[in-house]
């Protein structure tokens, strides 16, 4: 399954429309997520040397790149599908780019693009203008094709075979960085070329969302979060299950079926049209319902697709409409200071009426050892 | 060995007053090699999520994070020595960071810092003017202190070692890839905890500088140029040794002379005062007075520290002045087209007097088998 010229052809095209509803000249792009939505190449590094890809709907698409690294810039999967020019060391790389670009532009810029970069280009073009990506078109690769769909599937199968692999390892007795690399050696063994995060998040350290994973020994009566996720074929994977170990009290069931509840409501609030703030107000609405709406610190859920984080974002005051092949997590949380947290997430597509999971492992809480 | 909230005062204050030296209101650092620098930090991932240190002259230094990044920051090395502010999700980044900020200030900006974030700080305060670490500050890394000179040396003859080792390897009739691997596992033996290049380049492929190492089985009779590095302890490695398989050409050991001879001329000219473009002449001087000049074509060198290619450049036009404790490669190289290359390299560190090299291994060219 490789992406063709047609493919990038494609996805260039419809950024220029969607630029030219913005009221954009054109759209700036920067080795990253973004430059290998639209030509498949990756430089070894990202450095101080600017490689930029420059679309308008006056010209062919142009790469511009190091003199260094043009070979490999001409061996990207997407090569056909634009024109290369090169600069060399010594010479300006910023007068080089800037004559591909309107002295009187306003182009959308990569996110990730490094400042030194946009310094030059706002130097040699002063009556030019940027907006980032996120702000002007942060849906750029938001809708996904149907074969994106499926590499996302693909990942998220992986993820759930994972983590029901990883409910008989021992928990009790072990540190957390231990079930960790479990977790990663698992995700690898189902595929992942790179994993990202291995959140392992015992007892008190469950209720700091940011928590990786540490020394902490596991202990039995544990709550602990599992969130887990990198990349396979490219495309990302992204899931949260929690679970106890051993069986839990009656407040620790309680939170969790809150949380099991607000993801659903999360979930069942998805279909073309609604705004992707209605999806962080249905899960939020269960957790504040029952109390617990103080201890919900963070956003419902965020894309994915190249990257395990980008846009959109179910969050308040995004209300831009959810669209079929949107791809994004529901991944509400409760987190007690001190004691214990609790977060479900899956990967939800957005169909022609409704959300399909792209994970499907129980939400019932598993118990382990 | 491990970095003080006096090591990190200390640098902070040197940046401040070079800030100061040009002109500028403060200095805006961003995740990355600038804010391991200053404060000992490295979030887990670089994001969207906005993180900046903030130093200027009227204020002690503030790091800003995001609130789910706050546990994290405030665990770094570095963290008694800057105040810690936080953002949360749903409110506006850039008007909290632009609060710690001068609206009519003029700040130097790391080089890597996302153009998204710069371009939110232009909005927010549209009087504020920026520019990038290397137009401004380009030495701010520069000057290593002690500690970090002798991390540099450990590096150094961790990579040292590595070269000794793979003199006993077999290079005849195995790939450069595979040579590659054995000089990346040496390396990480030797106590790297990054490797982040392995160039194994054997016959014409040595005459190609950016060439790094593949399939191309090395033949008896070949050089091959060997340069490497990585990170140990959080600092840099890079060295490069050109071997022979089997007795060299009458015309090889000449070219490997010339470089030879270069080297050390380079390394004769390092002391306090000079120019940095010295380097690089002194280098220069001798291929172009052997007839090689059109075949040297790249920069005599570059920084090393935290990471393995930064200022100071070794190059015509440098003219800053060498300072003790800086530390830098002097490479000089010929290449031949599609016939061999040779290269050698060391780092050096600028002493009070003169120039101390950091790899140690013998310049005289090395027979293979």
């Amino acid at each position: 399954m490789t992406f063709t010229t047609k493919d990038f052809t494609r996805r260039m095209e419809r950024a220029l429309s969607h630029a030219a509803e913005a009221g954009l000249t054109g759209v700036l792009v920067t080795p990253g997520p973004d430059l290998v939505y639209f030509t498949g190449y990756q430089p070894t590094a990202i450095t101080e040397r600017i490689t930029m890809l420059v679309l308008d709907a006056d010209h062919d698409p142009h790469l511009i790149v190091p003199v260094l690294e043009r070979p490999d810039a001409a061996a990207a999967p997407g090569a056909a599908a634009v024109t290369i020019t090169d600069w060399a060391d010594g010479s300006d790389p910023y007068a080089a780019t800037s004559r591909l670009l309107d002295p009187h532009g306003r182009y959308a810029l990569s996110d990730s693009a490094w400042a030194m970069h946009l310094l030059g280009l706002q130097e040699a073009l002063p009556d030019s203008r940027y907006t980032s990506m996120t702000a002007t078109l942060p849906m750029l690769r938001a809708v996904k094709d149907a074969d994106e769909v499926q590499r996302l599937a693909s990942a998220g199968a992986a993820a759930d075979a994972a983590y029901e692999q990883i409910l008989t390892v021992r928990f009790a007795g072990r540190t957390e960085t231990e079930v960790g690399n479990d977790l990663a050696r698992l995700l690898r063994e189902h595929g992942h070329s790179q994993v990202d995060f291995t959140v392992v998040g015992s007892g008190p350290n469950g209720a700091n969302p940011h928590h990786e994973m540490g020394d902490r020994v596991i202990e039995f009566g544990d709550t602990v979060v599992l969130d887990f996720g990198g990349l396979k074929d490219g495309y990302g994977s992204d899931t949260t299950r929690t679970v106890h170990v051993g069986p839990p009290t009656a407040e620790e069931l309680e939170v969790y079926e809150v949380v099991r509840r607000a993801q659903q409501a999360g979930f069942e609030a998805v279909q073309p049209g609604v705004a992707c703030e209605e999806i962080d107000r249905a899960a939020r609405a269960v957790i504040e319902d029952a109390g617990y709406g103080e201890y919900f610190i963070h956003r419902t859920g965020h894309g994915i697709g190249l990257t395990t984080h980008e846009p959109p974002y179910m969050v308040a005051g995004e209300r831009r409409p959810l669209v079929p092949g949107m791809c994004f997590s529901i991944e509400p949380g409760i987190y007690l200071p001190g004691r214990f947290g609790v977060r479900i997430e899956d990967i939800v597509t957005v169909t022609e009426n409704a959300g399909r999971r792209l994970n499907n492992t129980s939400h019932e809480m598993r118990i382990v050892a």
